[in-house]
């Protein structure tokens, strides 16, 4: 095996301007799919990867049709008594605007300093590309995998994947596998490499408050008919505590707590508190009392108010007494918190919490997911550890998520499978903003890693 | 003075083709004070009116420039022994929009089934007009006043009345006098006189707080930083008890408690709790508890949330943590609450309930105004009632205003001269919009009020 990586190695490392060279083809394809006029580029980019993996020598390589963007699809079958792994990442990216910020043209790719400078540049197309480039490494000196593979790169990711559920319960058998190894994601640094051990859920509401049919006159009617800003005030300050805590009876029932050694890991996990505040410009840090910042922004499940209005916004001064008044809710929830369970539990509360002179009404968002963890015994965690040590001669760190990726969810609910994150995305890569960038360093690493984690996992994993 | 007043009586009946004719020439001025392109209109009303003053024979008649629109002034003395009234009342009027929904044009006065239909005809042009014609009864018969009379109508009442408060302080000694007789206002109902002992004062303000510098992604810092939405609602949530009172420490300590012949004198006045509700659409009555609606609306003072946003309003979902929310608040204050003080009390609570992690500002808004009420033992005010209670064979009502009317607080601030409200304004009157009317019936008995008061108060009023 040592053997096996170190020609692997030999071949990125003598192949590496043809990889540099592809990588550039397809980040000149501006698919951005939130922009409809780029809806051919967005296709074009689909087919431009299955392309790739055909080159690569994957046997069956299509498009699969959603209601939306193609998924690419590729399997490699080598030996039934392997696991299968389903290598996931997205070839869509996010607009480049504002343009007149980038230094050089987010579809002209540049190299500059060390960096590969353009748009998707690490989002998710120089990931996606270092993982495929891995693989093609131990194909060229094996001559096929050293696992069996699936390959699936959607087009949506960066407008929230929304026909992704369905697809995926579409293709559940097609894309039937032992794990899901992530190609979109991140390290916490340069020389800190990490791992990713769970994302939060969501669900999402609307709490509509009405207390008469018309808005009124506050010097007829405000010590009479009540005020629904003051209602929805009263009704919203009853969903925590004043400390921070979540006050909606049952929220926390189902919370899986930290264990010790969980605490210990996010414990070892640098957290800079000045440095986050500056970052958003807050003097304090807020949250649950009993937990660390990184405990909360990590594990512990929120609820938000994400928008309140009602009454009169304008300048000056409008005597009315509101008739209505509104509140966004999301919460962010952490195993096994079930997103329809919270809504339930919402709309309780808000029931139990309106007065007697208002009417409220609870409306749910669609777009809930549920939280995310792998399993903490994963072989496939374990085995990115290792080349994680291996490749940096030192341990990685283990963090999570704040926000949620769906995709990760509907992967283990539909194919009962986890999903393990390994790629290279840094906190300097200006995602998602002017002037993104990979590192070259970061690139080779990636496909590096791709390169000894495969292989372990013929060993560690038993196919399902 | 029975002859008077029956000389006077038929020297109204005698003269009411003309004078209705005359106020249909005021009617057909659309000085509409909210307009600019009316603005010549505006100017022109305030001439017509000035021209009846001398008609009726007002030896001192002229136009007291303002910031905006004039001032009709005007000065009767009879005799430095008697009192000296001065009639309020206003000449502009309201926008006439929609004007489809006018029956009639509303600047060509119809006469239809007793009533005058038109733009102003109750509010105020056919008030003020009934008062000028009883007052010219008086003078035909007598050769003059009863009382040393001034006249001061304005030209801003539909708008909020925005240079009164300067013109006042600046005209002060040319208006001085014992008594504001006001021909803007209204009566109960038609079969039921009533007299209007106060009005609500007002203060203003707008608390606006934040928590960091910019929106912050509820997945990455929900947990961490504070939600300024949540924040300002758990402030705001202070400003009342559960139950209804204002929870500011000090709102209602300098609040004059309603006595027993007070609470009495409300409890006299009719209020359907059903029809009340129906009006705005309401399921339930609601405000401070141990007084009753008419209680709350007439003598209890208010803190109005009038408006408040924060984050998202869109459609769906955003999942955002919001870095700043805001707050309208207007009170609605009683003697002896000053608005200045209570504006105190409210920046006072907010500071002292705002958490750490937030910053908070008041910002206080001009167009404060202290409540009004006249004085109990007004010899004005016994006057009024006799001549109700001989016009209509019983009892006046006493009622309030939960309204401001900046200009009753102004004259008894600025010319220690308390206003007696004495107007036929009726509740189906339609003021302010389409197909506003008044009563022929009401205009004359209007008319023949000022006939019955104004000797009166040559009697029962001292000179200041």
């Amino acid at each position: 095996m040592q053997d096996l990586v170190q020609r692997c190695d030999r071949y990125l490392a003598e192949h590496e301007a043809e990889h540099l060279q592809a990588l550039g083809d397809l980040l000149r394809i501006p698919s951005v799919s939130a922009l409809p006029q780029h809806q051919a580029d967005v296709q074009r980019a689909a087919e431009w990867v299955a392309a790739r993996l055909r080159a690569i020598g994957v046997p069956e390589v299509r498009l699969l049709e959603t209601e939306r963007n193609p998924i690419v699809f590729g399997h490699w079958p080598v030996d039934p008594s392997l696991p299968t792994a389903l290598v996931y990442g997205h070839y869509d990216v996010q607009p480049p605007d504002p343009l007149e910020l980038w230094e050089t043209p987010p579809f002209e790719p540049t190299l500059r300093d060390g960096r590969l400078y353009a748009r998707g540049a690490s989002d998710d197309k120089g990931n996606l590309f270092a993982a495929l480039c891995g693989i093609e490494a131990l194909v060229r000196i094996i001559g096929h995998p050293p696992i069996n593979l699936k390959f699936f790169f959607e087009g949506e990711e960066e407008i929230g994947s929304p026909s992704m559920a369905a697809a995926i319960r579409q293709y559940r058998e097609l894309l039937a596998c032992d794990v899901v190894i992530s190609a979109d994601g991140g390290m916490y640094g340069h020389d800190q490499p990490s791992l990713t051990l769970s994302s939060k859920g969501i669900c999402a509401c609307q709490v509509d408050l009405r207390t008469a049919a018309t808005d009124m006159h506050s010097g007829q009617y405000g010590a009479v008919i009540a005020n629904a800003v003051q209602t929805l005030v009263q009704l919203a300050a009853t969903f925590h505590t004043p400390d921070g805590r979540v006050a909606v009876a049952g929220f926390y029932d189902k919370v899986r707590e930290l264990s010790p050694e969980e605490r210990a890991e996010i414990a070892a996990v640098p957290f800079d508190p000045d440095e986050f505040l500056a970052n958003v410009g807050a003097k304090a840090l807020w949250g649950e009392p009993g937990y660390t910042p990184l405990e909360r922004a990590w594990a512990r499940p929120t609820l938000d108010l994400n928008g309140f209005w009602g009454g009169f916004q304008g300048e000056g001064i409008k005597t009315v007494t509101p008739c209505e008044a509104h509140l966004k809710i999301t919460c962010r929830l952490v195993p096994d918190q079930d997103p329809e369970e919270i809504l339930d539990l919402i709309e309780r509360h808000v029931q139990a919490h309106c007065p007697p002179w208002a009417e409220v009404r609870v409306t749910r968002f669609p777009g809930s997911a549920r939280p995310f963890a792998i399993r903490r015994d994963h072989p496939a965690l374990a085995a990115a550890r290792e080349v994680l040590r291996e490749l940096y001669g030192k341990e990685p760190l283990m963090t999570r998520v704040g926000g949620t990726i769906p995709v990760a969810e509907l992967f283990q609910r539909e194919l009962g499978a986890d999903m393990l994150f390994f790629a290279w995305g840094m906190p300097d890569n200006r995602v998602h903003a002017p002037n993104e960038s990979y590192r070259l360093e970061d690139f080779r690493t990636m496909a590096r890693a791709y390169v000894r984690l495969l292989p372990r996992l013929a060993t560690v994993m038993a196919r399902a």
